[in-house]
């Protein structure tokens, strides 16, 4: 083991990026925390991409607020994703709330935050942000773009983007595009934060407010389908609220009466804390908008035929957000077109958030993979 | 075919009904509909209980505002349920907003809608007003007591607290306890509501105003857990909103894009123009509430020991609100009793909400059972 050797770095880009809607933004800032070193051949750089609620702090004790890096059990010194190998790029997403330029940021032309006027942002131009960021450290090709969920669709989206800057893409716990359920519940948990009158048109900021009662809407409705049916059963099951002094009997109110209302309010307050809801909006629109197949009728065996990179892809088996029926449309895509492709569907009770945790399997494969890696010389 | 021989009837009761809660009401109405004729023994009545969102109105066409009886598919002369030979009595449970006493209703002691202060009724205490409504017939007992979901609760609650008082209770995509995913969708859709500044704290009605915002979040999720997967996969997709004008591209804002939002947004707003907001946090607590083997630590065949009606059974494939595994709990413990038990699981494709829609096979299964009924002379 070794130090974690990171640095934080605000990376600002003058050239205006032009994003899928048509609109264009610049200048505009990518927060990012690296960890480990880029060797002399620049071939060992590992881009993670996050999820919704997440930033480029994937690794490591915040020196300012001390939390631990979103992906920590993941990636480190000794750790599946060794950084005593690796030099691994965490990047906060153009849009996103943790530094990077989005709607809170300041507007140049106006002197005031963005708000709503901030353009809607597509994976595929968060892919086209990092592949500016790797032209910003001089990397040619990444050895591994990897991420699970919305990550897991910027790793897929840059192996159709970019086939020859990244060797491997490593898809975890994603699809190729969302349900309608996965869709109807984002625009539940849009409409929870677009009808909350903190909402303002989404120009909040100027008030002082933020849209609190819908984030924290949002955030309950999320969590729920992190979780499978059987982990709540197990975690929360109808307990009543773990209160020592908490009565054995029912309440008659609509106070938290049982555990999982009493942890999915905690959960709601913590988040309308410290989570934009304009970027909430933004990242939910990007999810809901990434469709690879799209132009080709949604055919993504067509639409995966200009991939180069390997692919290892993991789904989990009890993950109904993005269940393993989804990975393996992808895996199926990449055999139709003769891609190198490993597959792992691992058993474990914890749904769509089993990709954050520590589960042995799942963390042996990704060591066993990393360590096989051959890097470009 | 013969008419529907319908009556609609306002049910006064003067003597308070004792709640679960220790709260008491008096007076109350219960709203009523019949059909069909009361045979000379009174032995061919059967009860149907309402869901959520339902009423008393069971079948036919209402003559003032023209809707369909949410069970006209199942109840009437020919039907399944054949009104020829069964007296069939409709409710609107107590709490309820179709006319019943509830939220809405003035309490004669303060001149003002109840609001927030209607107290909280449980599942035990419907039952004990149908029970009240069955004397008020001079009914002694009937032959069934039906009803989906919610209604499927009041149903095994009838063989629990009746057990002399119904020869059959038939349990429909139901549950004997709401799991904590359950309960975690309704505290959201609750939290919707509270968190509705249009809500004031429940007593709306003197502010000429609805939390018409909360409600609609409220109805959305509700109407995502309704159906299946692969039904909204089927019946929406990611298709773009069915408007023949609307582009095939996407418009890069948060307006309805995709035609599950635009279905999604089209039910909330109807249900937000005729559901009261108390009500529904009331049946949704009721629903909470719910737990036969509560007393028993759980052992539901303990709890089911008393049941001496027979029963019928129904889950449905895809129903993941009310998943068949449930419903084979139920079966389970009366078997442990060596109740009488018919169990059917019907391979559907429309999740919770097949137990409203016409499916040949349930049909045909509901048909057969009530023409092999015999009935108590």
């Amino acid at each position: 083991m070794s130090s974690l050797n990171t640095q934080s770095l605000t990376i600002e880009f003058q050239e205006p990026i032009i994003l899928k809607s048509g609109a264009q933004i610049a200048p505009y800032s990518l927060e990012v925390q690296t960890y480990g070193v880029l060797n002399i051949q620049k071939s060992n750089a590992v881009l993670i991409c996050h999820a919704l609620n997440a930033s480029h702090h994937v690794a490591g004790h915040d020196p300012d607020s001390g939390k631990l890096g979103w992906w920590d059990n993941m990636i480190g010194p000794g750790k599946p994703l060794d950084t005593n190998h690796f030099f691994v790029i965490g990047v906060n997403n153009l849009g996103s709330c943790f530094g990077s330029t989005g709607p809170m940021s300041i507007n140049p032309n106006t002197q005031q935050p963005y708000g709503s006027s901030f353009p809607l942002v597509t994976v595929e131009d968060w892919v086209n942000t990092q592949a500016r960021l790797a032209d910003h450290f001089g990397i040619q090709k990444f050895a591994a773009v990897m991420g699970g969920s919305l990550g897991g669709m910027q790793a897929l989206a840059w192996g159709i983007q970019y086939p020859d800057r990244v060797d491997h893409c490593i898809v975890i716990a994603s699809a190729a595009n969302l349900s309608a359920q996965n869709i109807a519940f984002n625009e539940i948990a849009r409409n929870a934060i677009m009808s909350d009158p903190d909402f303002h048109e989404g120009n909040y900021y100027a008030q002082g407010v933020t849209p609190r009662s819908g984030l924290r809407v949002a955030r309950m409705i999320g969590h729920i389908t992190y979780l499978s049916n059987d982990d709540m059963a197990e975690k929360f099951g109808r307990e009543l609220k773990r209160n020592p002094d908490a009565p054995k009997e029912y309440n008659f109110n609509f106070d938290t009466e049982f555990e999982v209302e009493s942890y999915l309010r905690y959960q709601g307050d913590k988040f309308a804390d410290y989570f934009d809801a304009n970027t909430y909006l933004l990242i939910t629109r990007a999810l809901d908008y990434f469709d690879p197949a799209k132009n080709d009728s949604g055919n993504l065996s067509k639409a995966l035929a200009v991939v180069k990179s390997k692919f290892l892809v993991i789904s989990f088996t009890t993950d109904w957000r993005f269940a393993p029926e989804r990975s393996r449309e992808i895996v199926k895509a990449l055999l139709d077109n003769k891609s190198s492709v490993t597959y792992a569907e691992i058993d474990a009770p914890h749904g769509h958030d089993a990709f954050l945790l520590d589960d042995e399997r799942y963390h042996s494969l990704i060591r066993a993979y990393f360590s096989n890696m051959k890097l470009d010389n």
